[in-house]
């Protein structure tokens, strides 16, 4: 499958963001950093087709600006090295040939010193363009969508990452200190939402992907929704409960992947002496139970749900819901890798942890919106030809960058795909 | 994959519909009478599957009258032969084991004279189930649910049929006259329909599925739709236009499908001597222009739709178009068991050929609307389960029994299958 | 894979049998009878891409005659339907396509029927030719070679059938009555081979596949090997010992075979209460200790051999063992299709039941004897090019015709293969 | 596929080799070596199933010294990390848990500097048992097995870094001065080999694998066998004649294997403007017609064989003719790491390139030799488990090392693999 996660949008923003140097330097440097604890080695090797290698995603970010932003638009620019162009293109048809994507742990050169060098003559290319100002507004939007790209690729890097750890019996630590105090839990209450017509979608100045909109109506019948994520003790007991063995629970296509790959707990999973350990990016570690869960697929979200008498929101529902809420989250910049427990409960009937923590799996399945037009260009590639046999997913995680999010945007993943730190959040009908 | 059409509800309606003897044994005989033209071979084979073997379908119907009907309201009903109980179970759990679905075709026994002797064994008991009125209001949903259920039976055992033909060198004719008389098709106009809330979904005491309910309100966007279905020339010019070779007019995963496959034309489609040919319930036949498209899957008709600057019909924007339109058309009845061209046009702004001829796929995946909650029971598993990974059709096909199709009628199929009779119509944004 | 069984050989003897009308036709009509207790619908499935439909069993020997002997060899011979000779070709390359061996089970037509007319249309036709004598060597050698492959083609037939009522949950029986009488078995002894040059392979007059040829020397260093073969009871032993469970035991393709597929017991076994019963031509029964174990393959038959602290013989020293032994035995033609229990020990220093029974795997791959040439034409592609990959069995089973086996021939299958009646006998090395 | 090129055997001899430090770190360095021009992302990936990690060989050969060398016979000796038994265990079943050979390639830790300091480790500890002389017989066998042991794993080595090398679009070389002098080839002649009994397998003190006992007699007629090995002009003279689509030159599974899988030359091959190039350690270069084929399977050379009227020699009638052959040649230690041209003739009826340059498919399937018994111990797994499925190919490569090769060496490899410098010799039958 080529449902790829590298992926997502193009810019709509008559007005871009301020893209100074400043901005760009730092958006490409954190992607280096997250390197900073990888070998080299760690770097090259490709778990699974739907995973890529660091190195990978290095390269592929930097081809993004090579290939749409300096390629067109900077006179006399030398591709660094004319086979990266085949090598690092991820699914643009558009650009021409490219590697196959489960391929791409085959290549052990360029090595990953040269790849970083390939970042420099890039970012070197980009600065110097950015130098020339007033940038034409397309050029703007084109660099724009480069970082906002580049930054889908760093939470890439750490799910990937730490899917290819987890496949090692030695059981590597990303990052050695578990930064997690244990805290209680609150308990979720249902937050009410009244019938009517509801405005959902992006519209103004700011950065979005073309898939956010346009901004449309849609008519909604009223609705509860949690005001917490499903945590990890929620998910024990749906275990205890057989949760994995009731075929009644399940979708019909859910039911036949978890038995035909023998699913009996989230990925990641172990049971040892009783009790559950989950590998994180900290090694192994004792499953919190005040936590949201995560790292579940559509099937078992759903799953659950039913399980709990409820149901998922649908993506209107969810961003209907969370329009108002906060923000603030527990995201990359924290160090924490790893979903974290509710410490203070917002105010009342907001959504708590809408943002950050983990990507809340929705009912809706990912399609285009009414009026959507896909981005012109190869670019139109980032987003629309990707609107089938995927759910939509909200609200960010802790490997998210916290600038990279909003209220609007929509993730998107097949619902077998248990490698991103994806949860949900319950959702009822009016009673 | 067990995305099995053989499955769509359970009954609703408080009053049925009146289940006579009548009515009951003219159904049952519909079943048989399919049958008449084939071989105990023809009905023992199984081709793929997705596809059943005809004497598969004529036990599995009976089995459902069996099951649901006479073991729980027939006191002291004695099963014909106990293993049919799991032999020809489709996919009901509750129900307990079943024999798995790509093994129905090694079933030489029982015979199919021995199929036909269970079906008279249990149309005796129903009948005699029948004469004790009145019959209480559940059993006779169930009646009508196993009646609606055989229907749609009768439908796969004409689309299973034609599947195993055509894989066979000496391309057997289920039928042989060929009933079609070349007529020259109408232009295609564009029919507005204005912004507003629509209510969409089935209520009322007649009979639907639980998956047509519960009647709820949908915004829609002003929206264009095609007076009538795309049509086999149209489609000849999508191919000669290289449509099947340009990725920037499919889906990506429909591209990775169609690639994998080596598709080149919808399915049965052959090219001899610079024409197309297709296989047919007649035999082989030239393909004519004039007549509505089939046997294309949901990416394919979703393609030619981005080829022709359109796009497909929403399901609510097709009920909400296609709900006033008259219900005649082209079904099983008519014995041409392939889709025929416009005669007459309908009056102005009313959609023509929207019932019979070929089913049109949405671009609306199949999901549950607001508020829908499962039949209770086994029968419950009939369609909530099979909420994924599906798109919805509408309006039935050539091969739809003409009392089983109504406008909130929801097929579904995955985006792959090609072996029904589905084609599309086209739908635009307000310009 | 190809490794088709229906496949072994062309006629060597330039003085070929006398093959009279007579003989033709009560070849002919043997397999005709072996369908007797089959419906249309039990002749037209296939089990499995190794096994063929009986349908096709009878359409393939005739084809076989018409292609090799009427066409070149009748003038004036009009194929029964010309498509035939695609449909019915097993993998003769030389003769042209051939209709894919995995979907001969895709062919409801012909119908049986017709296949049956076939049959008496290159009946008839043979029969002419037949009676125009003298015929030709090279005429009564082709049709020798037919009949030699029709007989190959009767042991296919019920080998086939078994397996395909073995996957149907109703076991039907191909023959009602069982017609064996429990026997206590001999216990077995060895029999010690001195070393020295023998000659193995066929020479004389009689009709031989050319895989037996040239007759030539091999050095064998003395051996001792089993008197009889291993039984049900012994092979009971060796699973009681944890002989499935214990990787020492096996060569490591064979360890990944059986431990990728679960064999637990030879193939159609089944433990109920702590006793084991077998599916058979006569449908289940309990497993009787004292007859030849069978539907093992190579790897359990080379397990089993280890473990008893032995070897499996190489076809060169079970050559010369049985050569003198005698070629009584229960053969198709006992109507047990089963085998039997040792009634009667030999002579001092004589195999039992080297011939009938079951077939006895060897050490040996099947490859070609020194100085072997192929047949010319398209006859030559019967045997040699199958030269690779496969063991070697010798002297037939309880559903080989008794005039079809001789101490020289060598029956081939795939290490993995379990639907033949194949079992094994000890050798060990001399003291 | 468990069909493993890292095992071949167990020591016989009872008087094995000096053992002294000299010659094991001289061996345990060589490896070292060939790893010297490689990255650690080099070393670190699995570009098949069939191939391992530069990085996994190292480490195996040291857990090889450590399992069965220093964990027995080492009094106190503590293992380097406790979790490399298993990570690093190839295939021995009676040594416990092994990490699965398909996923050696998701092992970037431990780094390549940790396995390099487990080899330090190990040899250390070797060392320390070498200094307590006298060593007890078993244990100097045990070492003596373990180097070459490692010698077999330096060629697998450098034909696993070519196969991932090939699969990278930038076209790595592992050494980049291209070494060969274009030299004219000399016509091969056939050389006469009278009929008798032979003597075939190892005896006497030197070491040899237990695959090479006993020694036995062997009764061969006469045959004729090509004074030089096949050259890559003679293949392209076979392509050029559609020797990869005549089926009958092809055994059936040869046939099958070769058009699932595409083959129309030699793996490594490209046609390139009219001309063909093969990928080798150096880069890419145009092939030379003068040295000899190479990267063919078991199936290709039989079909060649075919084609050139004559056949593969068993693996008795190459050692009978090559028994009194040089053993000097083109080895890993000329550092041409391909195979080259003939320069000089050997003496008259003497067999040339016998040793080095290419493997020599064989007839023969890998069997055991009358008499045959594996070593006993965890070392018994190496040689005998492997015994079917597999051919004989004799007299080594330009990647074997010199001191590791002799006439009775017998390696062997599945009919289909072609990632060895794996060649051929004609033989025919005597006129």
């Amino acid at each position: 499958m080529n449902l790829t996660p590298d992926s997502k949008s193009s810019a709509r923003s008559a007005e871009c963001h301020r893209n100074d140097d400043e901005r760009y330097l730092s958006i490409r440097q954190a992607s280096r950093r997250l390197a900073g604890p990888l070998s080299a080695e760690d770097c090259a090797i490709q778990s699974m087709p739907d995973a890529s290698p660091v190195k990978w995603h290095l390269a592929h970010t930097t081809w993004f600006f090579e290939t749409f932003v300096l390629g067109p638009r900077q006179p006399g620019y030398l591709p660094f090295k004319p086979l990266y162009r085949v090598l690092f293109n991820s699914y643009y048809n558009a650009i021409g040939d490219r590697h196959p994507r489960p391929e791409r742990g085959m290549l052990s050169r360029p090595l990953l010193e040269e790849v970083l060098a390939y970042r420099d003559h890039v970012d070197a290319a980009v600065l110097e363009l950015l130098a020339r100002r007033p940038l034409p507004n397309e050029t703007a939007a084109l660099i724009e969508l480069g970082l906002q790209h580049e930054q889908q690729h760093q939470e890439l890097i750490l799910t990937d990452v730490k899917h290819l750890f987890s496949r090692n019996p030695l059981k590597p630590a990303y990052q050695k200190q578990w930064p997690l105090t244990p805290i209680q839990s609150r308990k979720s209450e249902w937050i009410s939402v009244g019938a009517g017509i509801y405005e959902v979608g992006h519209s103004g100045p700011d950065f979005c992907f073309d898939n956010e909109t346009p901004r449309h109506r849609v008519w909604l019948d009223a609705f509860r929704i949690a005001s917490q994520p499903v945590t990890h003790g929620d998910f024990m007991e749906f275990i205890e409960d057989a949760g994995y063995r009731r075929a009644e629970l399940w979708l019909s296509a859910g039911w036949d992947v978890a038995t035909a790959r023998g699913w009996q707990a989230p990925l990641y999973w172990e049971r040892r002496d009783g009790a559950w350990w989950s590998f994180t990016l900290h090694g192994e570690a004792p499953v919190d139970p005040h936590t949201p869960i995560c790292h579940v697929s559509f099937y078992e979200a759903d799953a659950f749900a039913r399980w709990a008498h409820a149901r998922l929101p649908t993506e209107s529902e969810w961003e209907a819901a969370a329009g108002h809420a906060s923000l603030a989250g527990n995201f990359l910049e924290s160090g924490a890798l790893h979903p974290l427990a509710l410490r203070e409960a917002p105010g009342d009937g907001m959504l708590a942890q809408a943002f950050g923590d983990v990507w809340e799996w929705t009912r809706s399945d990912y399609g285009p919106y009414p009026g959507f037009q896909c981005s012109a260009g190869a670019v139109g590639e980032y987003n629309g030809k990707f609107m089938s046999g995927q759910y939509v997913l909200r609200g960010g995680s802790c490997a998210t960058p916290s600038s990279h999010i909003r209220a609007t945007y929509r993730n998107f993943f097949p619902p077998d795909a248990r490698w991103q730190f994806s949860g949900l959040r319950l959702a009822r009908d009016a009673e």
